[in-house]
Parts: structure tokens; sequence; C-alpha cells
């Protein structure tokens, strides 16, 4: 495929002007070096123009002019993501959808919400908990990302343990060809089984093969109850195997995650919070939730839970005891990615394995860093199999980072291939991950991928060289 | 898109022979006859040639040489499609897949099972089931269907209420595309941002796409009890809006079963039974199951949905007391079908709407039944919107069946897609409902879907003319 020229003459700038407002089109330095990164590494790329248009027929029209003279299109929700899916690394135009910001309909007798893809994901949340009602998927990001965002990578956050990631909540999404025709993806249904599914085609696609406008969603009554614990070990591969040994004695816990010890005292820096008690022996914890609507079974499912777990060696488990110390607990946990960003440059592989493979993944994690000599911190969603391994660059040379670092990476992965895993599990490979892909797909995949791609956008206009050249 | 060739020479089935071994290859009018229909109304192909392969290397080698000559191959497994899937009827080879009935591993460790494509739906839910797991997907005809199947189908039943419905379950799938190659589509992992998801594209791809050979599937721990108990109304409209209230109320039912009278009496003449008393006023009834771990808990959702469907003029409500009482239950519902088939030729719509608009579209089917002058029996999977509409041939004439009656379906079909709905739920397009599609999807949506299958299958010669012409 053949990548959109970068250049941008004048009459389009004046164009998309025309399209959208001049107030909403923007070429001064300043916002265009605010559009450059993402929330990946240390990338920037600065686009040519930034446009942010309100509607799906303004962006129709923006995608036209685009497909007809080959501008390259860099789609962009709030910026959190951490594979470079936004990062306009071919120039031209970058089309944010922050003005995409209404939420349209929640409809409580359907348990569905309607909703632009520019609305923050809390906000959208906290709408529908007003209403007694829930969208689970819950991405560290939340206060910030975007629910179309969400979409592009088929986020999943905590929750997906019990509640799924972003693919099961998403049943009809309106789009915006590259190619500018607007569809609706599916039917405002739980159940679907007419044509192919361009719905889930779309989520998880990243923003290569249209637009998201639009979305309905599923919701679920909110639960009304949770209780929380945190459960140290001394050694963390013990804390790893617990995890699948908690579902194996019938347990589906709202949240089960993991976090070795370096990762919690890099956050525990970072938020000045002292709430646990981190004795020298501790070497990683898990933070289990469970949810319901009857108080006395999540007592009783805590005291199964922790049956389970004090045969893997745990040390004495804090139950949060009030609303306060819940969040203290969270806290821990939602800004780990925050707290190592602010530390060092570091590369977040996002590995994910059948649960009870994360013993073996975390010890041939450390094996490989140290065969490499670099330092990682792991942590993320244990219940789902999903290891975030970040990768500090520390004292390493920008030869070593951008060098011998990848032959340590590739191992990582393949070691994770031959677990049943794979490269991703919710932040997609996006700019940064594609020379990895060809570990998990051979080139048939790749060709029907590509073939996809092709189909959607003929010209190669949005998005392009992400996910593959 | 050319329709591959009919034609079939005496070389290509004896090629066939050698691939997968002589007594598998079939060309008796017998053995043809029998897999010259499925389920689907009274339609009736033959097949020049039956083949069973028993693996995928050999399905590889059929589809290459099929692919080279152009020949039309039509994908089977148990033939118990409602939509015309597995009618051959363009002739060419009849591709059976019940060779492929071996439950390879069933991984308690990370509750999930890989398995061929050919075995019994039931068969896998009562083996997973000894180990104490469960496979929720649960189609009427689970005794026969394949897995095989109900991944082209992306099939339902009526514990997708609460479980959702087979793509929810699907993780991985080893694909045989109709060019030869095998591929695996994703990894044996519970969430995954790894590319284009080709595995959700592949379930409900009604074996347009390639021929699924194996499947990684998710399980859950089994459920220890269910309570199960038989509402029935004086008006079915009411039976129909009391599915929402109950979701509505926080109740997550684990079957939410609507079925007219007609369709009840149909049956229990059928399967000569008579443990609900069915007094002259009532007119339809609504089956429902919860189901968990606590029966206290289980006891208490009863009471609570029993106050709720009390405010919709309900009769009174009859629990079943023991295992045989609810398989008597059950027996009224699973068999519908069957005795609507053996009453009537009939047609089955697979309607499917947001579930607080099943009452609009059970008053609209109604009124459009008036119009047109047929007879309609509607029972179906309420809690997901999705109600079965059997239209029954009965007195029509032909020309009434094949010509004015399909007005009548084009109004209901307009009727779900304007309540938000389409047009099948869990049944698929397949070859009877190709001509409905356009109802829901327009010129656009129709070009992309026919590009995918396009890239999948250049030659078009896999279930041609199925979904699409």
């Amino acid at each position: 495929m053949i990548a959109a020229s970068k250049s941008l003459a004048i009459e389009h700038v004046e164009a998309f002007k025309k399209i959208v407002g001049g107030q909403h089109v923007f070429v001064d330095e300043e916002v265009l070096s605010h559009y450059a990164h993402d929330e990946t590494e240390d990338l920037q790329f600065l686009p040519d123009v930034v446009i942010k248009p309100a509607s799906a027929e303004e962006i129709s029209a923006i995608l036209k002019l685009c497909n007809q003279y080959k501008i390259a299109v860099t789609p962009r929700g709030a910026g959190t993501g951490l594979s470079g899916g936004a990062l306009p690394h071919l120039g031209g135009v970058l089309l944010s959808i922050e003005r995409l910001n209404k939420i349209i309909n929640i409809d409580e007798r359907n348990l569905q919400v309607t909703t632009e893809s520019g609305v923050i994901t809390e906000v959208l949340q906290d709408a529908v908990k007003e209403r007694g009602l829930f969208y689970p998927p819950d991405p560290s990001s939340r206060g910030s990302c975007m629910i179309g965002g969400n979409i592009s990578e088929n986020s999943g956050g905590p929750k997906a343990v019990k509640y799924g990631v972003v693919k099961d909540y998403v049943m009809n999404l309106e789009v915006v060809l590259p190619t500018g025709e607007i569809i609706w993806t599916g039917a405002n249904v739980l159940k679907n089984a007419t044509g192919y599914n361009l719905t889930q085609l779309m989520v998880g696609s990243e923003g290569t093969l249209g637009i998201v406008t639009k979305a309905v969603l599923k919701l679920l009554p909110h639960p009304k109850y949770d209780l929380l614990m945190l459960v140290p070990f001394k050694d963390p591969v013990n804390a790893c195997a617990a995890v699948s040994a908690i579902f194996m004695a019938g347990y589906t816990p709202s949240v089960l995650e993991f976090m070795e010890r370096d990762a919690l005292e890099f956050v525990m820096q970072y938020v000045d919070s002292c709430i646990v008690p981190l004795t020298d022996e501790v070497q990683a914890h898990l933070l289990i939730e469970v949810d319901g609507n009857d108080v006395d079974v999540l007592m009783k499912e805590m005291e199964g839970i922790s049956e389970v777990v004090m045969q893997f060696d745990c040390g004495e488990i804090l139950f949060a005891d009030d609303a306060q110390q819940k969040a203290e607990l969270w806290k821990l946990r939602r800004r780990a990615a925050e707290a190592v960003k602010a530390n060092s440059i570091y590369k977040e592989e996002d590995t994910v394995v059948p649960r009870a493979e994360l013993p073996l993944l975390l010890k041939g994690v450390k094996e490989i860093e140290g065969k490499y000599g670099f330092k990682s911190l792991c942590y993320g969603h244990a219940g789902d199999g999903n290891l975030h391994v970040n990768i500090l660059k520390g004292d390493l040379t920008d030869e070593q980072w951008n060098g011998s670092l990848k032959k340590g990476i590739v191992e990582i992965f393949e070691l994770v291939k031959a677990l049943g895993g794979t490269i991703s599990g919710e932040h997609g490979i996006g700019l940064v991950q594609k020379e990895y892909l060809p570990i998990v797909f051979d080139e048939t995949q790749m060709r029907l991928m590509k073939g996809i791609k092709t189909i959607f956008d003929p010209n190669n206009i949005l998005n392009a060289g992400k996910i593959f050249d």
C-alpha cells in the first residue's frame, strides 16, 4: 500500500475551514505541538493541520476531500494511547473527535446508551450511574480517555475480568468511512446474526478502517456493593499462581490486579501515600474486588477467596474498611502508569496469556530481563492474564534502548506466543508494536488484514502505517 | 461475483478419494439426498458429491483443488440450520465436518476447551459439565447441532440472556481458507487488541469466509443451582412488557422465554404433555429461570421477579418443584420448533429488537398478519428481544406462499428496523433471507461485506450465494 502524501496545500486548509468553521482548524505551532504526541514513550510527530469537526457530516466532508487528494488523516480521541495509534507520523491532518462530546440518549428501558464518540469515559460512566446503570470498561485513563478511543483499541481495564472488554458492550456504531460514506454497522440489539459482524471488525481496528462518530453501548444494572482486599505475597510467582486458583475454586472477582513490589514503591513515592504496610519481605500484591447486590454473599466470597490465596504463602490480608480506604488502594493501582512515566522513559509491553500461564510468563520475563540487562516493572490485569511489562530506560544508552533491547522484547513476545497468548491485550499495535506483529501472525493473516484495509480505505489515507505498513 | 461452476468431473471425485479415502466420498443418490436439505422450510438441492474429511489438512487439500477448478463447496455441520446456510444450492461439493468430532483438551486451569468443530454441542456441554464447567450457548437443537455450525451462525439459545451468544465464548479459531491456507485467527486469551478481529469476523459468517476446524472456547464455572417458573398472562402484549420491567428492576434471569398460547398448544399436542394448566383465558407464558451458587439469593430473586410480573396482570405462577417438573417445562419450550414443523410447512422469521420494544413488535406482527391473512406462531428469547415469528403455510396457496406473503414479511422486517432491531438474531441470513438483507443494509455496507468476501475467497467457491449474491 502507498502511504498518503505528506504535503498539504493552503487551499486544502481553506476547504477544511469552510467545512468546520475557521475557528476549528489550527495550523499554529502551539496547537500542532499539543497534538504531536500521545502517551506513548517520548515520540512526537507534527501534523500539518489540526481539525476539530463537530459531526459525522463534517467528518464525511473532510474525509472525502482527503481521499480525493490522498492526504494522510490521523484520527485522535484524548491521546491517552500507549501504542502510538494517534501519532500523526505522516503529517497531514490530525482529526480530533473532542467536539463530538454529547451523550445522546440513556435508554433505561433497554439498558443501552447512545453516545457520541468524543465523550470522556468517566463522564459516560457517571451519567449512567446516576440512573443506577453500569458501563464497566474502565481504562486507568478513564478520567480523560474517550469512548471512541476505547472502541478503537478494544480497551479493557480492571473490571474486564468479570464484565468483559469494550467489544462486549458495543452493539452498533455510526462510522464515517475513509471514502466519506456514513454507515451504521449493525443494530441496537443484544444478538445479531445478520451479515458479517462489521461492528466487531471496527472495534479494535485502531482508527484504520473508519472514524467512529456514535456508539450504542450495552449497560448493566449497577451492582449495589463491592468489597476490596489487598493480598501481599513474598513470591511474585506465587501471587500469579493464586490467580487461576481463585477461578478454579469457582469465584469470579470483579477485579483481580497484580502489582510487583517495585511498581508499588514507584507509586507510593509518586502519590505520597502510605496506607499499605510494605514490609521487607513483601514482593508483590494482588488487589481483589468482588461486587454484587447481596453483602452476605460478597462476604462469603471474600472468605472463600482468602482461603484460596492463603494456600499460596500470602501475608496478612488488608480488607478495605470504607470508601476512603478503597480509594487509597485504587489510587495505588490506577496511577501506576503515571508514576512509572514520571520516573523514566519507558516502553510498555502489553502481554496477555491464558491466566494459568502467568507464573511462567513472569518467570520468563525476569530471566530475559537478566539476560539483556534491563529493568522492568510488572503489573496488570492478572485475572485476564494481561501483564503490563514496563521496561525502564534508566541507564540504558539510546543505542541499547533502540537496538539490543528489541531482542529482549522479541524474546518476551515469543514466550507469550508459546504460552498461547499474544502481544497486546488492550493497548493495540499502533505505531510502536507493528514490527512485532509477525511474531504472532504469518503472511496469510497479514494478507487478510491488509486486504480488509484496502476494502475500507482504497487510498490508504486513514491512519496509514498503523498496525501494519 | 461469479458463482462457482456446478459441473464436477469424475477426475475430481477421484482426487477427493485420494485425499480422504474412498470410503469417505459419496456420490450415491441416497447419501446425496440426505445432504440435500437442512431444517429450513421444505427446500432440497442435490450436491454432486458428499465428502467427509477428518482433518484441517484434508480440508485444505480439498479446497485447494476446488479453488483451482472453481468448484462450488458447501460446508455443513449437522444440518440443523433454519436459513438454508448448509443447502448445496449450486450442486458441487457438500463438505461435512461430522468426522471432526474430537474434544481435544478441556483446560480446567484456564477455563477453556479446545475442540474440533464437528463435536455436537450437547456432547461438549456434558463433557465440560463433568468437570464442573459450563459452556452456555445452547440452541434448541443442541442434541444434534455442532459447534462449527453454531460458530458459523453465531447461535444463541435460551441462556444468551444472561450469558451471551457464541461470539462471547470464541477466543481463537483454526480456519481453512477457501484458498486452502490453514490459519489461527487469534490467541487463547480473554482479551486481545492485536490486529483486526479475524475471530469475530469468522463468527456468524455462515461458512462463507472459511471452514472452522478447531475452536478454543471460554468456559465458566457451572452454576450450582437454578430455579424455574412459568408465568401465564391473559394478554401476550403484557407478557412482552413484563420482560424489560424485570431487567429494569435489576434482575438478570438466566432464561426469559416467551411463548404464545397457540405455540404452546401445538407443543402440548406434539409431546402429549399436560403439566401446564392451560385455562381459556391464558394467551401467553413467560418461562423464567434464575441460576447461581446460593439458593437463598435465588429464592429472593424469584420473589422479586414474581412481584414485577404481577404488575402485568399475570395469572397463577407455576414454580417447578423438582428436576422432573423442570424437564417438563423445558420440553415445552425446546420442542416448539419441531412441533410447528410437524404440523405445517412454515417460514421462521428470526426478528430481534431492543427488548423494551417487544410489545410493539408483537402488536405489529399481529396487525400485519391480519392484513395479509396468514397465521403466525410467536415464541422466542424475549429477554434478548429475539422473537421467532413462525408463519404457517396452512391453507395458503403456493402462489400466496411464494408471492404476496413476502410483502407481509417485508413489512415485519421494516417494523423491526424501525424499532432499532434487525432481521436475524441467531439463525443467520443464509439462502432464504438474503432477499431481505437490503432492508437493513444499504449498498455501502453490502459493498464492504462483498469486498471482505472477495479478500477471503477470490474465486467465490465457498458457500457462494449465501448471505448475498
